[in-house]
């Protein structure tokens, strides 16, 4: 039974299908992508206990797995101590939703670097300007509830603070009264790496690695996403970026963020797939790594290993196979971590949509599909808010850097209207960070 | 709408629903593996039009893709002048169900070299041994109205004929009094090439080919298949055994292939994809392939297309472009055939079932899963007949013959039992043409 059953469940819904496992979805709205698919689906407001419990009591699910944040948690507690499975478990997904919690975890339990951090309430604008100040400038102001980058806002100069305060009260989940004021790290890469744990062959839990992936956020929210088979195309480079020097620093790089990962997916525990968010950092031929967050499911970025690996081998079928209990290949390497490598070099790229509105159209489509080594995925979500998702684009190419430029450009053929406004793309909204489109602009 | 919803229709919708679509399963049977993901789902005979026109002018589908045969194929003819878009068109569906009309337009039609045969009827035994002597022992007694094998018998001898007779009679759809004696052609290799009719840029219809693949068959249905980056690992041999005349042999095998299939599907016409079952013979440095027949939709031996080509690139995605009319990646070869070429070397095994019964139960998921470059699909059929298909594995590999010794292994792990019968493997059944459990009965 998937909690939530978007773009990123209905994934998961598939390659559930594909094993003959039987699917239920639950969403808070009619016609989700994953509803779509699944054997049977509710639509329920999560947050409302009783009636999860109701529904959850009615299809006596092998196997809980909660994909969004509105979800009633004690519910999930109370269900787990009576023998339901919860992936990968209530505590575990309780941490992962609570700013705080995580951050105490990531630092204090797996002993992670992190960036420095001061907690700060604002209905007392003064305690947040304090722990600004005691932080230092730029630093981020995040509402401890929430995620996907909502209530968080980079702090440059004192005279950002209330912008920051609004921001977080109007975005969080629950009031937005507790922040949580972090440094702002210089990395030189914010990455992913997708850690699994899930069953070996004696029955023991162990973690496998795909390689880590590297991806570019806008407004705190995933964008675009890419994954190599030589991560030392997007690992932090040498400075004098030499070929060979490159090639150390990456592959140290890669080291710590599997030692990273290990560390934060290991108290976290339990069968899953873990999105570790990590800043990396070089430091002469060595690399420094900071936990950033992790979500315990599938993650956004991780929509590029839909080509990056194996059919069936996405992120969305090593969760399957590791909450199910089913094996999962890989191999150790020489430092000893299991991974299991990328067959292509992938990137993916978000299709926003540049309207509120009901009956969303899409043109555009023959000339981003007829693009080689593009596969489009259409969401099919029946309502669109400016800059939701609705769909991404992944591409394949025989390097990273112009599997981005592919993606970019073929999500970005993509026109959309809702109802009858006229046809816009994504190209006329935010193109930061882009590899062809923000370049233009420049 | 999918008028049957078994293995291939649910990849199929899975394509589909990928690109936003909506999709509506029909089928004879409850929780058909494509049912169980579609929007919505319709379960009646289909051979009765009335019920057929029903479900259709109450979806009124932009698109009709016939999956199986049990279809009132008049109500399609109606419907089709009504202005519905039947695929590839109600007349190629009907050629292609009927081995008569079929086995006139391959060598009368495409003018495609075919084994001798003659029509005989099956109330009149003496007319079916004489055809028999006409085309000579051994030959093929095949009911005109079937498929996948049923109602075909390989006849040595006149003392076989009466058994052929008694299986066409019994195994044809409708009354199973015609057949087709054919010739026994001693061919090196059988492939099918999965021919994709499509859009290009302007609107006009082109054809894409991905390589041919090899298959096995038991009992005149699909136990294997197979399909890699080089034809030569599995196209006919030169008798010298040489590597340079071996690939030149290949290559002159794979441009034959692509000829001949490109005369069949250019008669039947439409966009789909196509799955031309030929028979190959080496001829010096040269082949001869012989036309055998040809199905307007994904072809039970594609599945391997699932691993051998990029995600959403099978034959399944290939088909829902097709159909949809959005275009398919390809490149001309120095021939002028637009190709689309595998990534992989990939081999697919049935699973089948070695009992009758519901309540099918699974094991030995583990073992098969946890083969390096294996997928598992459970099709999820609620119920079993002895050798009904209701799982397959697709295995890459660095070369083909691995990756068939590997699929054939990882599906053998598979144990089966329906209801409160014994575990039972289909090892214990048929191993004829099998690499690794064939080679340890004999």
């Amino acid at each position: 039974m998937f909690l939530g059953a978007g773009e990123l469940g209905q994934e998961q819904i598939m390659e559930a299908q594909r094993l003959g496992i039987e699917t239920v979805a639950v969403d808070r709205y009619k016609n989700a992508p994953g509803q779509r698919l699944a054997d049977r689906h509710y639509v329920i407001n999560m947050r409302d206990g009783k009636l999860l419990r109701e529904v959850i009591e009615k299809e006596d699910p092998d196997v809980i797995i909660p994909e969004i944040e509105a979800i009633s948690l004690d519910t999930l507690f109370d269900l787990e101590k009576e023998g339901f499975y919860i992936v990968p478990s209530a505590k575990a997904t309780h941490t992962a939703m609570q700013r705080k919690r995580l951050r105490e975890l990531i630092s204090k339990e797996a002993e992670v670097l992190t960036s420095k951090y001061v907690y700060a309430n604002t209905n007392d604008p003064d305690s947040v300007r304090a722990a600004c100040e005691k932080v230092g400038y730029p630093c981020v102001v995040k509402a401890i509830q929430s995620s996907s980058g909502l209530g968080s806002m980079d702090v440059h100069s004192p005279k950002d603070v209330d912008e920051a305060i609004a921001k977080a009260k109007k975005e969080a989940r629950g009031s937005g009264e507790e922040v949580i004021i972090e440094e702002f790290i210089k990395f030189d890469t914010e990455v992913t790496e997708l850690a699994v744990r899930h069953f070996d062959d004696s029955g023991k839990i162990v973690t496998t690695f795909p390689n880590a992936l590297g991806h570019a956020q806008i407004e705190g929210d995933y964008h675009s996403s890419w994954m190599g088979m030589n991560v030392a195309e997007y690992l932090p480079r040498n400075p004098e970026n030499t070929r060979d020097m490159n090639d150390e620093l990456a592959y140290k790089a890669q080291k710590r963020i599997y030692e990273t990962t290990k560390k934060i997916t290991d108290v976290l525990g339990g069968r899953s797939i873990f999105g570790c968010e990590l800043f990396v950092k070089a430091d002469g031929t060595d690399a420094v790594v900071y936990g950033n967050e992790v979500a315990c499911r599938p993650h956004d970025t991780g929509l590029v290993t839909l080509q990056s690996h194996m059919n069936t081998l996405s992120e969305f079928g090593l969760h399957i196979r590791a909450v199910c209990g089913f094996p999962i290949p890989g191999e150790k390497n020489d430092d000893g971590f299991r991974v299991l490598k990328p067959v292509a070099n992938a990137a993916s790229h978000v299709i926003l949509s540049p309207y509120d509105g009901h009956e969303v159209s899409y043109k555009g489509l023959w000339d981003c599909m007829g693009m080689e080594g593009v596969s489009l995925k259409i969401f099919g979500k029946p309502e669109a808010h400016v800059g939701r998702r609705m769909g991404v684009v992944v591409a394949t190419a025989p390097t990273v850097l112009e599997a981005k430029r592919k993606a970019e450009i073929a999500a970005h053929k993509i026109m959309m209207k809702a109802g009858d406004n006229p046809w816009k793309g994504q190209t006329e909204m935010e193109t930061r960070k882009h590899v062809v489109y923000g370049a233009k602009r420049q």
